[in-house]
C-alpha cells in the first residue's frame, strides 16, 4: 500500500514518473503527487487517481531529470490534496514521499511544534521529513547522515525517498517493511515499491533490506548502508517477468485477466514439480528441510485477507491427508498474543506480495522461536520470501487487480502438492489414491476452463442480483473456506455486505437475516455431507431466501430447491476449491461492473499491505 | 428448536399444554399446534405464535385429559397452517409432535405413496407418522412396537411424541438426538423438550436417552425401552430450579432480564470453585482428570454460534495462560472432517442447551478416538452432559432469550478458571499473577454492574444508529471473539447485517464496506497494542466511517478520534471479554427493540439448534 517512485539520470523524469505511478497505483489511489527539481522545486498533488493528477500538471514545468512520485493509501489524515504526498519540509528544500506509519509521530510532533515548525498535513510524514531536517540543521550533517540519525528516532515501518533542492543530483531512499527497489540503467537509477515501473527501462535491480539506506547519485555511483551505519554491498539481480505481463492483454480489467489466467497459473505453479505418470512430487523448498517437515508436531499457517483463506483450505489439506495438526491464524493476531510455537513446529506463511507487514511480523516472531518458516509467496524476492528458511513460489505471474484471484488458486495448488508429499512420505495416502489425485490435479486446469464457459451464465444470475444489499455465502468442508472467499471477493470489489459462513453455522445467527430479500450461495459439491446441505437448502428456502447454488453437474435433489444452479464439473473432493472458487470470482466481478465500481482499485483498499 | 409437550392425567390438557408452548417457544415459533383426545382427535393448528394459536381454539373442544402441544422452528417446507404439528396419519388415528430431521424422508415418502398414502404437508414428520401406520398395519402390532420398528428405519434425529385415537389411554415418546423429558406426578405425566413446562407441577423427572421411547398410561405406570427393545430403568431426578428464573421478572424482556443477570449469573458459576484470599481453585469436574489434563499435548474445543465465541476466548486464555496449543473447531464442520483426535487430546465441547445436535456428534466422534471430553454446559442433566466424562455445569440458570448472553459470559468465566487451575498446577503462571487474577475475578460482577450503568448512554448512542443496514465490529487480541460475538447480537434480533472482524484484518478487505453511512464499533481497551488499534481507527476515521469506541475509563487518544466513546472500568486484559460485550449486548438490544423486533423470539431462530 501506497507506491513510491524515484528517477534520476538523463531524460526526462515526469513521463517516468506518471507511467510508473500507473502501474503501482494498484497500492494506493486515495491520492498521486510528483516532486520535480529543475532549479526549484515543484510539486503537484490532488486526491485522487493517477489520472486526476495529470490534469493539474502545468506541461511548462515538467523538464527535470529527476523526480519522485507518491500514490496513497492513506492511514493518518483524510484522502484528500492537503494530505497527498510529497510533504515538504519547512525550509522547501526537502520533499518526501513515503509508504508505512511512524507510529510515534504525535510525541515527535510535539517536540517539533516547540521548536517552531509549522505543519500543513495531518499526516506523520510531514513530521518526519521536518524531523530529518531539524537532524540536519543542528547536527549540521548531510542529508543521508541526517536521514540515519533521524530514522533511528523512529517507531514505525517506512519506504522514502527524498528529495533534496540544495542537492539535486542526489535521492536519498530508506526502507524498514516496505519494499524498495532500485533499478540499475546506463548512468540513470530507476527507484520504486515494485519492479513494475522499472522493467521497460532495465532489469538489472538491487533489492534494499529492512533498515539500510541508499545515496543514489547522477554520476552512476549509488551507495547502501545500514542504519546502524554499516556499508553494504548487495548483489544486482536479474528481473525475469515480461511488461506483458503487468498489461491487460485484451481484458476489460486486470481481474478479469486474471480470473482468466487460473488454468495457465495453475499449470505454471505445478509444473516441474510433479508428475502423475512417474508418480513424484517435488517441491525445491520442501526437499532440503523434508526430515523436519515429516517430523513436524504441528503446522501453523499464518496469512491475512485471501490468503488466510487459502490457509484454512491447507488445514483442511494437511490434517486430511497428512494427518500433522494445523492451526491456522490471523497474523495480526497471532504476533501480539505470545502465542505457542515449538521448535518442532513448521510455521507456513503465505503472502502474494511477501510484503504484508503482520505476516512479515509474525515469521520473525517465529523464527526468535526456531521453528521453521515455510514462505509461500507470488513475488519473487519478496522480504517474506527473502525471510524464509524455505518455501515455494506461487509462479501465478503479476496480480495486479487489487482482489486476489490467481494467487488464490496457485497458493492452493501448492498447499495441495505440501500435503500430498508429506502424506506419500508418511504413508498416511494409499499410493493409488496418491496416484489418482495427481492425474485429477495435472487434468484441474481443463476443469477450470470449463467453468470458465460459465461466465454467460453466471452474468445473468449477476444481473438479477446486482442491486442486492447483502448476501451470504454457505459451505461445508473444503467449501467452507470457499465461501469465506467468494464473500471477500464480492465485498472487496462491489461493497455489497457479503458474508461467508459454514453452512451449518447458519442456524446459530445468520439465518435471523434472511427474507426473500436475501441471495444466499451454496456451494453444494461435496459428496460427504451432502444431505445435510441439502438440509440446510431447505432450511434457507422456508424462510423464502434467494437460493444460488453451486453443485455438480447432474445434481438433481439441490436443483428442485434453488433458484439458479451453477453446474460445475465433478473433481476429487479435496481439489474442488479450485473449482468452485471460478464462478464466485466472476459473480463479484460481474456485479461489481454491473454496479459501476471500479473493479481493479475498489475503494479504501490496497494491494500488498504493508502498514499493521 | 420445536418445543414438545404433553400431558396425559386427570387434568384438563389444554391450560397445561398452552402454557408449556408458551415456555418452550424459545425453541422455535414458527407455527404451532395442539391435538387432543376426548372422544375425538381434535386439531388446532396455525402458523405463528402461540399466541396465534389460541385465537383458533374452539372452547367447547378442551375438555381432553390427553393431548400434545408442538410450537416449530421449520426444517422441511415453509412456516404455513399446513406443514404445521401435530400431523395426523392417513387414518386419522395417529397424532404426531416431532423435533428434528428425517433425512431419508424422501425415498420413505416415494415407497408409502406406491403403497397408497396420500401426503397433506411438505414435512418430513407426516412421512413418519404414516410409515408408524403402515407398520402397524401390516406388523398387526402395538403402537409402541410399531413405533420402536419404523424409528429402526429412519435416519436422522428427533423426539416424538404420538396421541392414538384407538387408545386414548397411552402416550408413546421416542427420542434420538433430541431431548424429552418425563414429568412424573400423581398419576399424571408430563413430557417436554425441557423441564420448563413441568416443573410447576412436579420436580420429579425421568431423562429419556437416545434411541429409546417411553410408553406412558393413564393408569400411573410408564415404560422405558431402547429401540432394540431391551427394558431400561432410569433414576428418577429432582428439578432443582425455581419457577421464578423461567419468568421475566419485572424487565420487559427475558434477553434484557438475562443481560442483568449477568453480574449474578458469574458470581454463581464461581461459587465454591475458587477463592482468592485462600488462593485456590477447585473445579469438580477437572479434579478427577487433572492428571491427564494436565498431561493434555492439545486441547480442542467444539461449539457452535455464540458458544464457538466463548471457545476463542478459550483458546486465548488456554494458550495465554497455561501454554497448551488450543484447537478451536465448528462442531459441524469438525465432525465430518476426519479431524485429528488423539487419545492425549482434551476436547471441551460448550452447549448453553447441552443439545447442540452438531455439538453432540463431534464429542460422540472425539470418544470413540478416546480423547477425554470435557463438558461445559448450562442445562444440568442435558445431553452433552451426560455424554462427557468429565465438566463444569455454568450455573447461569435458565437462558430463555433466544440471543445468548448470560451464557456466554459464564461459559467465559467457566474457561478461566480451567485456563488459571491448569496454569498453577503447571507452574505456568506466577504465583502472585495467579493470585492478582483470582481477586479481580471476584471483583468482576462489580465491574459489569458499573457497565450495566452505561444503559442509557448506550441507548442514546442505539438511536443514532437504529436505521443503519450494516455494522462492523473490530477487536484484536481477547476483544477479537467479541467483537464476533456483539456483531452475532446485532445481526440475531435486530437482522442488521454486522460483522466482526480482527481490527488489523479489515485492511484486506472490509474497509472497502467503509463510507460515511457505515457504524464501525472499536473495542480497544487492551493495553497490549494499544497503538496499533489507534492506527486502525484511524484507517476507518480517514475513510470517514462512524466510529463508536468502547474504551477504558480516562482514554484520551482514541476519544479524540471516535464520534461515540463507551468508558468502561479497567480490569486484566483477560478478563476483559466480561466486561467489553455489555455495551455490546445492550446496543443490540436497544437497537432491537427500536426497530420494533422481538428481541426474544427473533425471526428464522430458535434456542437449542437439535437438528444439524
Amino acid at each position: 500500500m501506497c507506491g513510491i517512485v524515484g528517477y534520476i539520470g538523463n531524460k526526462e523524469a515526469y513521463p517516468i514518473l506518471i507511467k510508473g505511478l500507473k502501474r503501482l497505483e494498484y497500492r494506493g489511489y486515495d491520492s498521486a503527487g510528483i516532486a520535480l527539481i529543475d532549479g526549484n522545486m515543484t510539486i503537484f498533488k490532488k486526491a485522487g487517481k493517477v489520472n486526476d493528477l495529470e490534469t493539474i500538471v502545468d506541461p511548462d514545468k515538467i523538464a527535470a531529470t529527476i523526480g519522485i512520485g507518491h500514490t496513497r493509501w492513506a492511514t493518518h489524515g483524510e484522502p484528500n490534496d492537503r494530505n497527498a504526498h510529497p510533504h515538504l519540509s519547512n525550509s522547501g528544500d526537502l520533499a518526501i514521499i513515503h509508504n508505512g506509519i511512524i507510529e510515534n509521530y504525535s510525541s515527535i510532533k510535539e517536540e517539533l511544534t516547540k521548536r517552531g515548525y509549522k505543519f500543513h498535513s495531518d499526516t506523520d510524514t510531514e513530521v518526519l521529513v521536518n524531523l530529518i531536517e531539524e537532524v540536519q540543521k543542528t547536527e549540521k550533517t548531510t542529508l543521508d547522515n541526517a536521514v540515519r540519525i533521524a530514522l533511528n528516532e523512529v517507531v514505525g515501518a517506512y519506504a522514502i525517498v527524498i528529495l533534496n533542492l540544495k542537492n539535486p543530483d542526489q535521492l536519498v531512499a530508506a526502507r524498514k517493511g516496505s519494499p524498495l527497489v532500485i533499478g540499475i540503467g546506463d548512468d540513470e537509477f530507476y527507484i520504486a515499491s515494485d519492479a513494475s515501473p522499472i522493467i521497460e527501462y532495465t532489469k538489472n535491480v538491487v533489492y534494499l533490506d529492512d533498515q539500510e539506506y541508499a545515496v543514489i547519485n547522477r554520476d552512476g555511483n549509488y551507495s547502501i548502508r545500514t542504519l546502524g551505519n554499516v556499508e553494504k554491498s548487495h548483489e544486482i539481480q536479474k528481473l525475469e517477468f515480461s511488461l506483458e505481463l503487468i498489461e491487460k492483454g485484451g481484458f476489460e480489467h486486470f481481474m478479469l485477466k486474471e480470473i482468466y489466467e487460473q488454468p495457465k497459473a495453475i499449470e505454471d505453479s505445478l509444473r516441474g514439480r510433479m508428475s502423475a505418470s512417474q508418480g513424484w512430487i517435488k517441491l525445491g523448498g520442501l526437499n532440503e528441510y523434508i526430515n523436519r517437515i515429516d517430523n513436524a508436531d504441528r503446522f501453523i499457517i499464518t496469512a491475512c485477507g485471501t490468503s488466510w483463506h487459502s490457509s484454512l483450505i491447507g488445514e483442511y489439506l494437511i490434517e486430511d491427508l497428512a494427518r500433522i495438526p494445523v492451526e491456522v491464524e490471523y497474523a495480526s493476531e497471532f504476533r501480539y498474543r505470545n502465542p505457542i510455537i515449538k521448535e518442532t513446529d513448521v510455521v507456513i506463511a503465505i503472502s502474494q506480495s511477501g510484503e504484508t507487514a503482520d505476516t512479515l511480523a509474525a515469521i520473525d516472531l517465529a523464527k526468535d522461536r526456531q521453528a521453521l518458516i515455510y514462505g509461500i509467496c507470488n513475488v519473487i524476492g519478496s522480504s517474506i520470501a527473502r525471510a524464509s528458511h524455505a518455501g515455494s513460489y506461487t509462479h501465478a505471474g503479476p496480480e495486479i487487480g487489487v482482489a486476489s484471484t490467481k494467487a488464490f488458486s496457485t497458493q492452493i495448488s501448492i498447499i495441495t502438492l505440501i500435503a500430498l508429499q508429506i502424506a506419500v512420505v508418511k504413508g498416511t495416502i494409499p499410493t493409488s489414491k496418491f496416484r489418482e489425485i495427481l492425474y485429477e490435479l495435472e487434468n484441474i486446469s481443463s476443469k477450470i476452463e470449463e467453468t470458465l464457459a460459465l461466465d454467460a451464465q453466471i452474468k445473468e444470475i449477476a444481473a438479477i442480483y446486482k442491486d442486492a444489499t447483502n448476501f451470504l455465502y454457505l459451505g461445508r468442508g473444503y467449501n467452507f473456506p470457499v465461501a469465506l472467499e467468494g464473500a471477500l471477493k464480492l465485498k472487496e470489489i462491489s461493497y455489497i455486505h457479503a458474508e461467508g459462513y459454514p453452512a451449518a453455522e447458519m442456524k446459530h445467527g445468520p439465518i435471523a437475516l434472511i427474507d426473500e430479500n436475501m441471495p444466499v450461495v451454496f456451494l453444494a459439491t461435496n459428496k460427504s455431507a451432502y444431505d445435510k446441505i441439502v438440509s440446510n437448502v431447505q432450511e434457507v428456502k422456508a424462510r423464502k431466501g434467494r437460493i444460488i447454488a453451486v453443485v455438480h453437474k447432474g445434481d438433481t435433489q439441490i436443483r428442485a430447491l434453488a433458484d439458479h444452479i451453477i453446474e460445475v464439473p465433478e473433481t476429487e473432493e479435496i481439489l474442488s476449491p479450485l473449482i468452485t472458487i471460478v464462478p464466485l470470482q466472476l459473480l463479484a466481478y460481474h456485479i461489481a461492473i454491473m454496479r459501476g465500481c471500479n473493479v481493479d482499485q475498489p475503494r479504501n483498499l490496497a494491494k500488498s499491505v504493508t502498514v499493521e
